[in-house]
């Protein structure tokens, strides 16, 4: 499994929908980079259990973004903010949106 | 129960993580206007039970926002852009999150 690291974007867009567990899952695996048999070993579970887990995490996020979009139109939203003269209002814009 | 259309634009956001059932019910009742005997009437069910399946979707729009904050967002972002002189921005970034 490839750390596709554009799921770290959509986790922080939807971690609020995500349960305790598999918010502490994704950040040893993504964030701290944590390799499957590590966390295993941490957990006390097997290899394809924590896989198991990590893909279905993946699996939610991607149908949050399926029909929420978020991560979508904040791109969007950066694009019109990128093409603004006025650098005030773009640095404000990609604060909300947590760019 | 007083329609609150607070909840029209949480729908608005969050209808993609309700279900066909409950996307049916909250247009009837807050964009169709119905009462809630009406609805009742149509689904053959009482009146207390769609009091509950409504208050039950109410109850997950609100927990969305708490733990996703997009409306919250939506308005910080349209704040920011409607104090931009560049109008042609405040329209695009006003299409994109819907207002």
């Amino acid at each position: 499994m490839q750390k596709d690291l554009e799921f770290i974007e959509l986790f922080e867009i939807y971690k609020g929908l995500l349960t305790d567990k598999q918010r502490e899952l994704f950040a040893s695996y993504f964030l701290f980079d944590l390799s499957l048999a590590e966390i295993a070993q941490e957990e006390g579970g097997s290899r394809q259990n924590v896989y198991d887990a990590i893909k279905k995490v993946k699996g939610k996020l991607t149908e949050y973004e399926k029909v929420l979009g978020l991560k979508e139109k904040f791109t969007q939203i950066q694009e019109v903010a990128d093409k603004s003269n006025d650098k005030e209002i773009y640095k404000k814009i990609i604060d909300i949106i947590g760019r």
